[in-house]
């Protein structure tokens, strides 16, 4: 399967040189109009749909999706066990799938997916639903097969999506599971109005700083040349920044082919610091949280074995963090609600893979090998 | 931390060259030796000691470790569900001790330590504990703080593990937690006395198998010059050969340096795939269980893109697998109950990771960065 071209001649990239590009920067509108679908902001409140899932009287919550989809998934993971006490089992479809899964009564499973049509989501949600699951569709294709099939849909509303790596999509997953589990808190009873409408208010912020990130994209060109000669890099991160080091090198992955991993920053001298030199460069994510410390000093770990980082935190946290020995880069970023930083740091991290695969001459919108949709297994 | 030179001294290499080489060689002894310890062979019956955690009665399992630890630990999930139908939360325990984890009445949690001393695991230990749950430490040194401090302990009876890279205690902590999860099948009534017996006699036959493979280990000398010269390398699998297959690229990566990454097979096209070509070796775990055609069927798609794979499955299976296109390499497992694989793949992952670092000539007892026992953050 390539780009279909209809889609593609439809959409049109504009002024952009690649899909990818144009699909980064639609993002703060995006995510604006899928937080208003979910929200209230005049309110702060959070209005979801009027069907299917009852929170309030779930034992357990199922997440389920492949790829960038399943990061999104693990993203939310963090959110409805912080927001609504609610035990989330996340797995990754192909796995799920196959796994005798001792679903109980009373559960529910959320399932993700852009098109609507990844063969493997399709096939773990139905098999959910065959065990008595409450199933929720989380997908941008409102007419595809999983809408069709889901006890709800909560659509994520980012527009058509042509580049083949994901951008807008995950933020716009984000942004609705973020409204799902402040819903979620809410019919739990962890939620009050208070809280709920300080949680709007913080995920309403998240367009415009979007925008402010955006307004300094082009130092992600001259970042882009520091990575564009590695042939591995390591991406760290700690709490919601942990799924975050995954989606960073995920993304770089596919589009510049560089071998990049994830790893939860804690892990590192478990096993990945071995790896660590100085033609290994280090993403390291580190938002003002209550993680900030560890992960910095992980940081000055990996620089005291001679390994090169490239730091992306607040203007505090880039001070806090600083040593006699340089960074290989860094990025100021907006301060936000940390539960919410994923959806931020999703910018530097698209706008790094995306200037990196541009150095290198790779096909951007249609890297090798890979398809926009799998409806294989 | 470096080795420590008493234990070192006290234990010997014997007639072998590196620690790592003469554990990998234990593993039959000590597997056997930890499997009689909680299973008596001829009444075919685990019998678990007389503390604390009553699989009976409670509503999900929260397993928990670091590295190789948390591999055997994510193992271990498929058994509990499939053999106890018992909902098992799994997850990093430097991510589960910050997040703030909704445990709920009468559950029950597992920390998996070799030392029993590694800072996060015990950190996370303890806070379940305050939290209500009950605990059970699956450790390896009887006299460390995690094992004082548990409800219940289950020594994984392993002997000393001088080399930095675990290998026997993986397979004795899978020993051991394949144990648990039969004993919770029979304590939630979902296997039978005969199905017991069953089980029982798959395990028990495993260390002679371990020999049979261990008997063919100079082929892994022969395998370990060709990925020798790679910059990095994919592992695959699906089911419990997925945790296999990340357990693979943490020991290559660990050792060797090369920079190794585990993938479920079926995430391979939602991104991973974009990396393949032929500098990549791609290793395929497949032993004869319900997803052998997938893998396999994943392996020729690696294979159509210019990957050059290795493959680990049982004879009829390398038989099976065949193309035109020869493979990089294979090696012919035993047959297994598929379920316990694990146990017996452990050893051809631990021998090419041990070759290929030999042929580099990196310090595979001390590789460098690494400490045995993690007991800071």
């Amino acid at each position: 399967e390539t780009i279909s071209d209809a889609s593609a001649a439809l959409v049109g990239k504009g002024r952009h040189r690649h899909f990818m590009a144009k699909e980064i920067e639609e993002q703060p509108e995006v995510v604006a109009h899928t937080l208003t679908t979910y929200l209230n902001p005049s309110e702060g409140t959070v209005n979801l749909p009027e069907t299917g899932i009852d929170f309030s009287n779930i034992s357990r919550l199922t997440i389920s999706a492949c790829g960038t989809a399943y990061l999104a998934g693990l993203i939310s993971k963090y959110w409805f066990e912080t927001l609504a006490r609610l035990p989330v089992e996340i797995d990754i479809a192909s796995e799920l799938r196959y796994r005798d899964v001792p679903y109980q009564k009373g559960e529910a499973a959320l399932f993700v997916s852009q098109s609507g049509e990844t063969a493997d989501t399709l096939a773990a949600m139905r098999h959910a639903a065959e065990a008595g699951v409450t199933v929720g569709a989380v997908v941008n294709v409102t007419q595809s097969t999983m809408a069709r099939e889901a006890d709800a849909v909560f659509p994520i509303k980012a527009g058509p999506e042509i580049g083949v790596a994901s951008t807008k999509a995950f933020t716009c997953q984000l942004a609705t599971l973020a409204c799902l589990a402040i819903a979620a808190g809410r019919a739990r009873g962890y939620v009050t109005p208070e809280r709920e409408a300080e949680l709007c208010e913080s995920l309403l912020k998240l367009p415009r700083l979007m925008n402010d990130v955006l307004a300094h994209a082009e130092e992600f060109d001259r970042l882009g040349t520091l990575l564009q000669p590695a042939r591995d890099v390591l991406y760290l991160g700690r709490g919601v920044s942990f799924p975050m080091a995954l989606e960073g090198a995920l993304k770089l992955k596919e589009i510049s082919y560089i071998h990049a991993e994830g790893y939860a920053a804690g892990e590192l001298k478990h096993g990945p610091i071995a790896l660590v030199d100085e033609h290994v460069p280090v993403i390291v994510i580190a938002p003002r949280d209550a993680h900030f410390e560890k992960t910095v000093s992980n940081m000055h770990e990996v620089m005291a074995r001679g390994g090169k980082c490239l730091l992306l935190a607040t203007e505090k946290g880039l001070e806090a963090a600083k040593t006699d020995e340089p960074l290989l880069g860094s990025f100021a970023m907006p301060d936000v609600d940390p539960l919410f930083s994923p959806l931020i740091y999703a910018l530097p991290i698209q706008l790094l893979a995306y200037h990196t695969a541009v150095h290198k001459g790779t096909d951007v919108d249609q890297p090798r090998n890979l398809a926009k949709s799998v409806t294989v297994e």
